[in-house]
C-alpha cells in the first residue's frame, strides 16, 4: 500500500485474537459476552464477531444502533442513558428489533411509557462506584420505584442491571483492577439480589475493557459488554489489559521536519487523527508510543520513543539520541494510539497491511 | 428547528461580523488578510469571506487546499511543512491554481526540486519563539542554503518567511498576547532584513488569533493568517481576543441525567463531539461553558455553570444549586467549545438557528 498521508492501519489477525480470547473466556464463565461496537464502529468488523458465535451487541446511540441494524444485528442495547429527545428513532428501531434501552430516573420512564408504542427491553443504570452516572447500587427505594413505574407498561421488559466501572481506566496496574471489579460485582449482586423475589430474572450486565479482560470471576455476572478490547490501545497495554502486541491499530505518520537541537521529530498525524488522550508514564505526559512496522504488522514500542505533544494537525515525536540520524524527511513513523476508540472515531476508516479499506459509521455527513 | 442530539450551532451573524472586524484591521495596517480555513473548514463559509473581498486563504493539508479549489479558491497557501509523499497531489493543484507549500530543510527542497513540474510559491517555515517547528529565525546560514537551493528551481517563486505564535495560546491576558507579538515580530523582520539585498521582494506572514485580535502594531508585518477567529471559543475569551458574544458557535445537548448530590447534570455531548481541551479558570479544570439560549443566538455564559467533565459521550455539567431544579431530562444545554477548530472537525457540519445545515470538508468518507 501507498500510504502518503496519516493513516490509521487494522491488523485483521490480532482483532480476530482479541475477539477469539474473549469469547472464550465469557464461555468459560458462562457469562453473555455482548460487545460494545462504539470502539470499531464497523459493519465489516461486526461480521468478524459473528464466527464466534456473537449475535448481540451494545452501542452507543440510537444512530449506530440503526447502522448496525442496516448490517442485520437485531439484538442491541444502547448503553447510554436515554436520550427522550429521540422518540421517534426509538419507536423505529422498537418496531425491527431487539432494542434494550437504559433508564436510570423516574422523569425518563414517564417520558418513555408516554411516547412507546412497540416492545423494548429496559436496564436500570447503575452506579456501583465510577460515579459519572447511574442509581446509586444501594438507593433500593428509588430503583423500586423505577422497577414498579416500568413494570406497569406492557411494552417494557425489565431485562436488569447495567453498569460501567469506567474507574478501571485509571487504575493501576492488574491488582487494582481486580479490586475494581471485586467491589462493584459485589454491589450489583446485593442489588440482583435485594431485588429477586419480585423480580427474579434480572441479570447483571457490566462492562469496560479492563476488568472483563484482567479478572478471573465472572461467575455470577450473566452479561459482559467490553468494547475496547477489540483493539486494545497504549493506555489499555498500561493497564495491564492487554500485551503490547495485542494491539490492533496503529497511525502511519509521515515525518514532515527534523529538530536534532530537541530531539524531536515532526510528523503529519495530531489532535485531528489521534485526540486529545493522554497518560504519565515515567514522568513523560505521553500521547502515543513509537512502533517498528514490519510487512505484516508492527513491533512493541521503541525504547524511549514518545509522542510529546499534540496540536492540529502537528505530532511531536521525541526520538533519543541514538536513533535520530537514522530518521529521514518521508519516512514513516508508526504510532500507537493512546486511546483507540477516539482516534478510530477521528478516522472514519482503517486501511489494513495489504491495503483493503474497511469502512466505519458515517455519522458527519 | 427539532434538535434531538448534540448539534453543533453557527450563528451567521456573529461569523459576518468577526470577519468583517479582522478585514477592516488587515486593510487599516495595509496587510494582507489571507484567513486560515482550518477553523471552519466549510465551502459555503468560505463564500461568505469573499463578501469582505478576501480571495486568498491558507489551508492545513493539501486535501483542503483541494477542497477549497473546487469551489473556486485559486491562491492558498498550505500552511504545515510540505509533506513530500504527497507530490502527486502537488504537481496536481500546482497544475491549477497559485499555489504555496511551506518548507524547512534541504531536504525537503531537494525532494521538492526532483518531483515539481508546475510553478509554486514557497515560504520558509520560521520558528520565532513557539518551538513547534520551524527553522530558527536566527539560523541565517541554513536559511540562506534554502534559499539558494530554492531559487535555483525556476517553477519556484520564493514568497517570504512565514510563522505561526502558537505560544499565544498559553497566554494570560492581551498584555502577554502583546509581548509575544513584539518579540516575534521583531525577529521576523530583522529576518526580513538581512536578507533584503539579495531577496528583496520576500514577505512577512503571521498567523494565530491572538495576536492578529489583540495587537495593534502590523505595520512592518504584510501578510496575517489568523483561523479560529471566524468562530472563536472559550480559550480565546478567557486569553482576552475576543468577548464572549463573538463566539459564533455553541453545541445544543440534550440532558439525559442528573445527580442533585453532587450537583451534576449529564449531557448526551462528549469528547467525540467537542474534543478533549481543556482549560484551567478559578482552579476548576474546564472542558466547556454553558450559555443560555435564546431564538436566533445564545448569551454569555452563565455564572458557576461548566463542563467538570467528558468522556467518549458523555458531558458532566457542574450546575449551582440554585440553578439544579430548573433542570429537566430532555432540556437542552447549550455548550460554548473550549477550542472551536477541533469541534468543528469532530462534528463534520453546522445548523445556523434558522435550521440550515452548512456542510463542511468530508475527508474520512
Amino acid at each position: 500500500m501507498n500510504i502518503t498521508k496519516p493513516t490509521l492501519l487494522l491488523n485483521k489477525n490480532i482483532v480476530c485474537k482479541n475477539i477469539e480470547r474473549m469469547a472464550a473466556k465469557a464461555k468459560e464463565f458462562n457469562c453473555e459476552l455482548r460487545p460494545h461496537f462504539k470502539t470499531h464502529q464497523s459493519q465489516q468488523i461486526g461480521e468478524w464477531f459473528r464466527e464466534y458465535e456473537i449475535n448481540k451487541c451494545a452501542v452507543s446511540s440510537l444512530e449506530m444502533a440503526k447502522y448496525f441494524f442496516n448490517a442485520g444485528w437485531t439484538d442491541i442495547t444502547v448503553a447510554f442513558p436515554l436520550n427522550i429527545l429521540e422518540h421517534t428513532t426509538v419507536n423505529d428501531l422498537a418496531g425491527k428489533i431487539k432494542l434494550n434501552l437504559c433508564v436510570e430516573s423516574l422523569a425518563t420512564v414517564q417520558a418513555l411509557n408516554d411516547f412507546l408504542v412497540h416492545p423494548i427491553g429496559v436496564f436500570l443504570k447503575i452506579d456501583a462506584g465510577y460515579h459519572r452516572t447511574g442509581l446509586g447500587a444501594e438507593n433500593y427505594e428509588e430503583i423500586e420505584d423505577i422497577l414498579i413505574a416500568l413494570e406497569s407498561n406492557n411494552l417494557i421488559t425489565i431485562k436488569g442491571f447495567l453498569q460501567h466501572a469506567g474507574h478501571t481506566y485509571q487504575a493501576k496496574g492488574r491488582k487494582e483492577v481486580g479490586k475494581i471489579h471485586d467491589y462493584t460485582s459485589e454491589k450489583m449482586m446485593k442489588l440482583k439480589e435485594h431485588f429477586s423475589q419480585e423480580f427474579p430474572d434480572l441479570i447483571i450486565s457490566n462492562g469496560d475493557t479492563p476488568t472483563c479482560s484482567v479478572c478471573e470471576n465472572f461467575d455470577r455476572i450473566d452479561e459482559m459488554r467490553p468494547g475496547n478490547f477489540v483493539f486494545y490501545d497504549v493506555m489499555q497495554a498500561e493497564i495491564g489489559s492487554c500485551r503490547y502486541d495485542d494491539i490492533a491499530v496503529a497511525m502511519a505518520c509521515p515525518v514532515v521536519a527534523k529538530h536534532p537541537d530537541r530531539n524531536e521529530v515532526i510528523v503529519y498525524g495530531g489532535a485531528i487523527h489521534f485526540s486529545k488522550d493522554r497518560i504519565e508514564k515515567d514522568g513523560n505526559t505521553i500521547y502515543g508510543l513509537i512502533a517498528e512496522s514490519g510487512e505484516h504488522s508492527w513491533s512493541n514500542p521503541k525504547n524511549g520513543w514518545f509522542v510529546k505533544k499534540l496540536s492540529q494537525e502537528h505530532g511531536t515525536i521525541h526520538v533519543p539520541d541514538e536513533a535520530f540520524d537514522s530518521i529521514k524527511i518521508g519516512d514513516l513513523l508508526y504510532v500507537l494510539p493512546i486511546h483507540s476508540c477516539l482516534t478510530a472515531n477521528l478516522m472514519g476508516k482503517y486501511h489494513t497491511h495489504d491495503g483493503e479499506e474497511i469502512k466505519m459509521f458515517q455519522y458527519r455527513s
